[in-house]
């Protein structure tokens, strides 16, 4: 029989890792630090598989971190509470992501994405018998229209997937976008997927406004995270979910047979480090606009324009004064050419894209940083 | 909307932990060692994570981690050769599972599985829109009826479960068995899925037939292993699966999108450990013999009776002599009165099941087995 996802290859992002890999270019494609996570953290790490703590977590998560996990929810987003029943810890949020929709996405059911859209919610939405209905974001805000939003909901709508900050192309979202959201979704059994893995990386001030802030939208959402944005280890694979209990009953049933659990010795880790370092996050910001900004100002000396991003820790870069070749072709040559690697962002949308602009990751050491605005510079 | 997986609730190895747990009992319920796996693995994991190798593994598994699982499949299975290809490392057994099924079933197809079956085969089966066949497995011996598959298979059949040696009866495949199956499944498209996470673990000199030493089934298998039981460390969460290539192509077009990656150091370790101490596996027969004659021979002096396993870490015992109760029941009333926790084995199967079965875990200590033991024969 024919393959069941026949449009779906490798992921982008093995794509141009292994292709900046093997060109040995700078990789400033894939989503990842090329610095470690806190010191603390990965010896805690080291002390638990020393000390015997290498059997199987309980299937929701280890409790320490759990309450860990709800206790920072009620700090930080104050409107809601948190229990520790609604948290569940996944093996990454990619399958935190897979779960939710696995739990609830039936044959039939729609799903509204709003391109570009990570590449994960289409694949694992036709996995379950659903449709991905894409609205698309539109450049230079990559803002929502709410009025087309509207328009698509039907009674076929299952759930609508939104990103903030957003990846790949830095937008956050406001809290009157929430508040129009949730005027959408009232009255209806439209339920939401919220993936805020970069909930602790936005810039300029701008507060992250999580769904979790909104008491009405949290009742109807699964909200997703990850460890591995947070605190700089892509590598450990740990994320969560954080649902009402119904819906995080629901979530288990999927997620118990996806994975079961998620290592122990990390998840015990992660407990201390949110106990002991519990205002970690916080540095986040910062952080990364020093990054941002610097990458920015290097790249003022090349023929890439750019509007600075939001959040995340990836930069949007028009090159339509270097080159007329679609995104994806433009990035083959950018590796041979400059020995640069980034993504093309029209493989996130289903309607072709007239804009020509890449993505960059900025999360890299201020060397890196520098070696590859230098290449781009010269190009 | 109702749930998807209406009849599921949380898995048994779950519930019984955390029966076992509040009540202080000694928990010979879900299957892992309460001892470590070796110091060297465990050091390499720690120096890896001092190391910087904290970010994201590639999608497929780490090469030196596929290279040397490939090698050691030609080295013990002799009669195929493995490529690199071939091999996706997953997060956990479970994840291979899953994925291997999310691959392949589409809506409408049948899937026979041998009960008592794993519990995780039915959700993957049923969230893909397939349906479960289920054929019984027959005690004492609890082989498979060939007559009964060869009756079973129609145009609607897609894959073939087996699982060997087998969780929970510890029943083990002969190389007689493999050409049975062989021969139902020729001329037809039928795909294997062979779960053989405790593929080192077979008694009394019976080799494990791997359906990788069988070239004709193998090119139309998943076949799933787990270093979790193989290193006693089930809390790492790392499995693997081997398939031909064009099967391993659309199994990771599934995992790319339900975790991406496993998780990095570990892979890492893991890899070394294969190299430097290839012979580490064989030291499991022995090793889980001695301590299944143990606890055989301690149960003589209780009312429990059995057949000795085969392979697995499991032993089935019989307790019609003590109790009239159905077998999850009397595993709560276990637990109460014996301080023991054990697994029921009927809610791994459709039908009705006329025997009165639990599951005991014997790999534990001596001493816990001794204790354990002693409680069993009081009542
Ligand atoms: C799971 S690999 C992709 C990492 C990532 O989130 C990104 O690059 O956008
Ligand atoms: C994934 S928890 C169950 C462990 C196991 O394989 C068993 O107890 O049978």
């Amino acid at each position: 029989p024919d393959s069941k996802l026949p449009q779906v290859g490798t992921t982008i992002f093995s794509v141009m890792s292994q292709l900046a890999n093997d060109a040995g270019a700078i990789n400033l494609s894939q989503g990842f630090p090329d610095f470690d996570g806190p010191e603390y953290l990965r010896k805690r790490v080291a002390h638990y598989i020393e000390n015997g703590a290498n059997q199987y977590a309980p299937m929701t998560g280890i409790p320490a971190l759990r309450t860990a996990i709800a206790d920072k929810v009620e700090r930080i987003y104050g409107r809601v509470t948190c229990a520790e029943s609604e948290v569940t810890v996944t093996s990454g949020a990619t399958e935190a992501l897979f779960a939710a929709i696995a739990a609830v996405v039936q044959a039939g059911d729609e799903v509204i994405v709003f391109d570009p859209a990570y590449d994960s919610y289409e694949p694992a939405i036709q996995l379950n018998g659903g449709k991905a209905i894409h609205l698309a974001l539109n450049p230079p805000t990559f803002s929502i229209d709410w009025n087309a939003l509207k328009a698509a909901i039907n009674q076929r709508t299952r759930m609508i997937v939104i990103n903030s900050p957003h990846n790949p192309t830095g937008a956050v979202l406001s809290a009157d976008d929430l508040e129009q959201l949730a005027e959408i979704v009232r009255d209806t059994d439209i339920l939401i997927l919220s993936d805020e893995v970069y909930e602790h990386i936005s810039f300029d001030g701008l507060p992250h406004q999580s769904v979790l802030r909104h008491p009405e939208l949290s009742a109807r959402s699964f909200v997703v995270s990850s460890f591995g944005k947070t605190y700089h280890t892509t590598g450990w694979k740990v994320g969560y979910c954080i649902a009402p209990a119904v819906l995080s009953t629901e979530l288990c049933k999927v997620h118990q047979y996806l994975t079961f659990s998620t290592v122990t010795p990390v998840q015990l880790a992660l407990a201390d480090m949110m106990n002991e370092m519990p205002e970690h996050y916080e540095e986040l910001p910062a952080f990364y606009q020093q990054k941002r900004d610097l990458f920015c100002q290097l790249m003022e000396g090349s023929r890439f324009s750019c509007v600075k991003t939001s959040g995340t820790y990836f930069q949007l870069m028009d090159y339509s004064a270097i080159s007329d070749l679609p995104d994806t072709e433009f990035c083959r040559w950018l590796i041979e050419e400059a020995g640069v690697a980034a993504i093309p962002i029209s493989v996130f949308s289903e309607a072709p894209m007239e804009t020509r602009l890449v993505r960059f990751c900025f999360a890299k050491g201020d060397d890196t940083l520098r070696a590859a605005a230098e290449k781009l510079c010269k190009i």
